[in-house]
């Protein structure tokens, strides 16, 4: 088959997966966006991509799959461009996966056991040990159950923690109680008001953007914790601050951004409430998703069926 | 049963535990050291200690049983004077053996994922995600694999990490390989050599005292790290500082030290490659500690084994 593949990314970072997937799959024809001509256009039946620039998969009358090497789709499915009736395949890598959970499990450490005002302490040479909760005594709540979210959350109950969890359609995970629906506004205020520690995974949809707002803020505790591991368009960044400095909010570990690379001059680098992280919180790893690529290549040639496909009514 | 409670502690520290012993046991006679008199000191069969002062469990004709609130027995078996023949038992608490576990996973998390150093980026506004490397591709070394060592050694198994532990008489634990011996140099010197962090959670005995030489970093990777959540005692601080300032060793978590609280001038507190934390790893808690007490004190008086109980030869 003709695969093309298409990315956001530096031109190193683009040959690296270029060479990765021709070796892992010889047997493909791999082309670099954008094709020669009508006729390389006409060939293509696969696109793999990474946050392709808008309009990059037009033009492609065979396309039969749209394989993405990164988990989040929503930037993929705001061009309006897009073809329409292609399977459009997310990446769940394993890797990934783990990445995610061990990022989440050392901020919920991290804001549980005050490292980071100990770290605060090491600056200023104070000897203060804090009080030491119990992990029962912490209640976390994750939103968004998939693929991350869950296993995320039953990481954390693994741990001890009091977890819950949150998510538009019904699941059921064995160590922690599940809430859902968007209807339900009680049940997600609820488990908003229960938390100490709120971790966004949820997917980037039309109703997901700005989830966080300031009248999200007013449902938590006082002296909740944040950790968004998930898009900076889930958060208003302005809100966030304003219930940090008013100490309603505690901390916020943030690893994505309405703007990324975060602006130098942006007030959350030097905020002593916030962590920063340069989304870096589960990344693709090339060892492992090169497999998933093959597999759904694999596939889709034998007309089995394809593994994590997107749901486009649904954003993921 | 008259029962003495001796401890080094603040006055408040000592009222609060001397208050929850007598509300969980109010059958027992409870007295705060020292006795008033020969009398009252021939009365205490039971001593409940936390780090006494040397000299402050001699001149009790009557002890039985010497149960301390603290896991670390060490400064305990230093003073010349401690009663022998009588039991002594450790602390083997519930909650401080999970905070162990948790601060331990914190450290291997943020040395593994690169943290320290993202907060470091952060203080300077820099955007630089680090390289993502597999948990099993990163080896951890536990040493001590007791209570603490052995639940901490699994955790961190559970979590993908390529783990090893060493200890002084031979261990079997799934999820490990696990090194054991005081003749078997060469079985330590290959942990070590295999570490990219190493754990310290021995015990503090005369052979563990300046455990970390500059000849064992010498025996540790280029680049390896030292969580060390055991006794200051066991490390050589200058040797440490040096093996840092050379770039032998990446980065040291400290929880316990030579001196403490660590002096206000001490070189760790400003070091970029240490992170000081003021003993605060894992605390007795004394909802989890008391009915520990209350079950010694209880098979004391029925006559059946006492649990926990320190082998004083060994040292633990």
């Amino acid at each position: 088959m003709t695969v093309l593949l298409s990315g956001r990314w530096s031109a190193a970072e683009g040959e690296r997966w270029a060479q990765l997937l021709r070796e892992a799959m010889p047997e493909e024809q791999w082309l670099l966006h954008p094709p020669r001509d009508a006729a390389e256009a006409a060939a293509v039946e696969v696109a793999v991509v990474a946050n392709p620039e808008p309009g990059a998969l037009s033009g492609l009358p065979n396309l039969r799959l749209i394989q993405s090497l990164w988990a989040g789709v929503d930037r993929l499915l705001q061009d309006p461009t897009l073809p329409v009736g292609v399977p459009l395949a997310r990446m769940v890598d394993p890797a990934m996966n783990e990445a995610m959970v061990h990022t989440a499990l050392w901020a919920v450490l991290s804001l549980h056991r005050r490292f980071f005002e100990l770290q605060a302490q090491q600056r200023q040479a104070l000897w203060q040990p804090p009080p030491q909760l119990r992990a029962s005594e912490c209640g976390v709540l994750v939103l968004g159950l998939g693929e991350l979210g869950g296993r995320t959350a039953q990481a954390l109950a693994g741990l001890g923690y009091t977890v819950h969890g949150w998510s538009r359609r019904p699941r059921e995970l064995a160590g922690l109680r599940c809430w859902h629906g968007e209807a339900a506004e009680g049940g997600l205020a609820s488990a908003l008001a229960a938390a100490d520690i709120v971790i966004n995974l949820l997917p980037l949809t039309p109703q997901t953007r700005g989830f966080f707002s300031a009248e999200r803020w007013a449902q938590m505790r006082p002296g909740a914790c944040l950790v968004n591991l998930a898009r900076g368009a889930h958060v208003d960044e302005a809100a966030l601050a304003a219930a940090l400095d008013r100490g309603h909010l505690r901390h916020a570990v943030l690893d994505v951004f309405q703007q990324e690379p975060l602006p130098p001059d942006h007030p959350f680098w030097p905020h002593p409430q916030v962590t920063v992280l340069p989304h870096c919180a589960a990344q693709t790893d090339p060892r492992t998703a090169v497999p998933q690529v093959r597999a759904n290549l694999a596939a889709l040639r034998a007309g089995q069926p394809l593994a994590h496909l997107v749901d486009r009514g649904q954003g993921y």
